[in-house]
Order: structure tokens, then sequence, then C-alpha cells
């Protein structure tokens, strides 16, 4: 769609990426073009996707889709809002209250796996997003989306370390950054094609169908680069 | 190009996904070709990038390009195949034959913080090969590339538990999964806008900046992840 809006940022104002008209569609509508679009952008990628196809698979007009969205830009930043909140559901929906920092640890790596499993459009579209062919909203986005894990692991770490839980001598930004390579490519490993041929050649044929064995290896090797040195 | 010709795996036979013509031009032209179609993929990922556009910028027709390439993606796998020989060449420069684990494994980290600096497009187009748009060549590509590290890694682990230098309990193909998703996103924290806002998002606004810091906290946090527990 056209190029000129590409540089319009509609959630400093409204906070949303698509029309009003959008709204005012019926719920089943709305969901059946958010469904579609999702699997069109996960699998093809951002420039692979086609508006036109999602119209037609959507059975809708491509004129309708104008009037919903400005842009292919517009609909597809949607679609990552709609991931956005569906991640922030998983991890609302865990509890993260109880038990040290190792217990909350594994509670986000389990969430973490089972949302991939879940929804695994949304993980593609997240891989896809943070790839150079889309760096132009690429700042934007990674600001938004990391900052929740970053400073949710520093207070952890920080909270840990008073405890006695965490060795006071590691650097928390660092650590924070290596627990979370470790994760978000665990994700990735049950949702691209790609990554699950990686998991099975690290891990063994059966990687995919021992989700305990992962997480088991992943939760010692992470204890012990954090814990409390003798 | 010809989807008919997608199926062709032309390295079982030939071992090269070009045609013979492609090796007749001269080295400047081969280099300046392969050049310019690296920066078209990396840029805009293998669905966003356009033969003519490369062939245009390569000041050579498009009827050339179908002489040297049967297809796009053809195209494409001999430029992935440039960018393995140059990460090959890479690690066969670094000397890992002295030292323990350790100092292989801070080499290996140097040498992929170095390589990713020295040649982002390559890293750019690995990890668009990784999304689930690029599904229909990943598994065989997957193999390929993870197959060396996942090797060497378990190798190296395996010995350094015989010398008391690991600790036996550990899950030596989990931690190898472990160790290599925290260099291959720290590679990517190089070489794609995303991931560089991701990387002063969780260390600093001058992580970019400051490779030693982020190359400490790295071997700190695996040297304890898998080292002998007293």
């Amino acid at each position: 769609m056209s190029a000129a809006k590409k540089k319009r940022t509609p959630d400093e104002n409204s906070g949303k990426y698509h029309k009003d008209t959008f709204d005012k569609i019926s719920d089943k509508k709305r969901e059946r073009i958010i469904k579609i679009s999702t699997i069109e952008f996960a699998e093809k990628g951002f420039n692979g996707a086609n508006v036109n196809v999602i119209a037609n698979k959507a059975g809708i007009s491509i004129g309708s889709m104008y009037n919903y969205f400005s842009s292919k830009e517009h609909l597809f930043l949607t679609i990552v809002d709609e991931g956005y909140k569906l991640l922030e559901e998983a991890f609302a929906g865990a509890d993260l209250s109880n038990g040290d920092i190792y217990g909350k640890l594994e509670t986000i790596i389990r969430v973490a796996q089972k949302h991939s499993r879940s929804h695994p459009h949304f993980v593609q579209l997240y891989q896809d997003i943070t790839t150079e062919s889309l760096a132009h909203l690429s700042a934007r986005l990674s600001r938004k989306i990391e900052n929740i894990s970053a400073v949710f692991y520093r207070h952890y770490l920080n909270e840990a370390k008073e405890q006695g839980l965490v060795d006071p001598s590691i650097d928390e930004h660092v650590a924070s950054f290596c627990i979370d390579n470790i994760i978000v490519l665990m994700q990735f490993s049950y949702t691209s094609e790609y990554y699950k041929e990686r998991l099975r050649t690290f891990i063994g044929e059966d990687a995919l169908e021992d989700d305990d064995r992962v997480i088991r290896g992943m939760m010692d090797f992470i204890r012990h680069a954090i814990g409390v040195r003798k």
C-alpha cells in the first residue's frame, strides 16, 4: 500500500494502527481478518505477504481492507500488537508471585515453551520483526517488546542477590541477556523449521518430544551460571 | 524465477548452485555479482529481494543472470554458500588447538563477535534463513550449518569432563544448545537493528561499544554454568 504513509506513527496518537472503521465491524469478521493476516504474515514474512491474498481469503474486497488499514505496514503492526497482547496474557496467567528466582525462571521457561507451541504464528511473526528487512520498524518495536523482560530479569536478579540466592559478583545486565538468549532461541525451536532442526541436531532426534529434558537442562545451566559461588 | 526448478538439489550432483557459465566469467565480475546480491538479500530478505534489481545494479542483463543461475533460489543458495565459506575461514584462522575449554570458548566468542562486525550482511542472510518464510530450504541448511557447532561443543565438553574441567553431571547436549543460543543472539546483536536495540535495552546504551564487558559477562556466565561443582 502507500509508501507515503510509512512514516506515520499512529500509536503516538490513538494508540492503534487500524482505522476506527475496523472497530465497527462484527467481532467474527474482525477475528477472521486478524487470523488470516497472522497466518499470511507468519508464513511468508512481511515482504512476502500480499494484502490482496489476505482480502481474498477473508472474503472481503481490497477496498474494504484499505478502509480498515491505511497500509500493509499498519495491518502488520495491528497483528504484531495482537501477538503482544497474547504473550502478555500468557504471562499474566502465570503465578510469578511465589517461589524464589529459580522457581520464577522455570515458570517463565514453561510459559514461553507452552506459548510457542500454542501460538506458533505469533512467534514466527516476532522472528520476522527481528530481521534486517524490517529495520525501519525495528528500533521502536524492540524497545517496546524487550524492555519488559529486561527490567523483569534485572529486578529479580537484584532481589535474589540481596536474598543470597544469586552470586553478588555477577553482572546482572549481561546475565539477563544470556538467560533471555537461551529462552528466545528455545521459543523459536518450536516454531521455525530451521530452529526445530537445529534443536534436533544439538539435543537429539526426539528433542521436540522431550520438553522436560530441555527445561531441566536449561534450568541446571542457568542455576549454576548465576548461583552463589562457594 | 521458475518454480518448477525449486525441488532441484544440485549440491547432490555438482556441489554448487550456479551454472558452469558463472565459473567462466572474470573474477571481478563474479565478485561484483556476489557482493551486490548479498547486500540485496541481506537488506530485503529472500522474499523482498528482486533479481532484476540485482542485475541492474551489477550492470548485467537479466538474461545473463538466468545464464548464471536457474532461479532466484539458486542465486540465494550460492550467496549462502559464500557466507558459509567466510565463516569457516574465520574459524580456521582462529587458534583452537591451545588452551582449555574455557580458552577455546572465549576464542569462539571473540571470532564470532568480530565476524559479525566484519560481515554483517552474511549474518543478516543467516538470520533470514532461520525464518519460517524460508521453511522449504530450512531443514537441509540447518543440518549442514548447525551440525559443525553441535559436534564441536559436544566433543570439547566431553573432553573437558574427562579432564575434570566440566562437571560430570551436566547434559552436554542441552549445555551446548544453551551456549550456542547465547552466542548466536550475540552475533545478531551486531547486525540487526532489532537486536542492536535489544542489546542496548538489556546491557546499556553503550553496550555496542563495550565488547569486552559483553564477552567477560558471557564467559563468567558460561564458566559457572558448566564448571565443576563443589
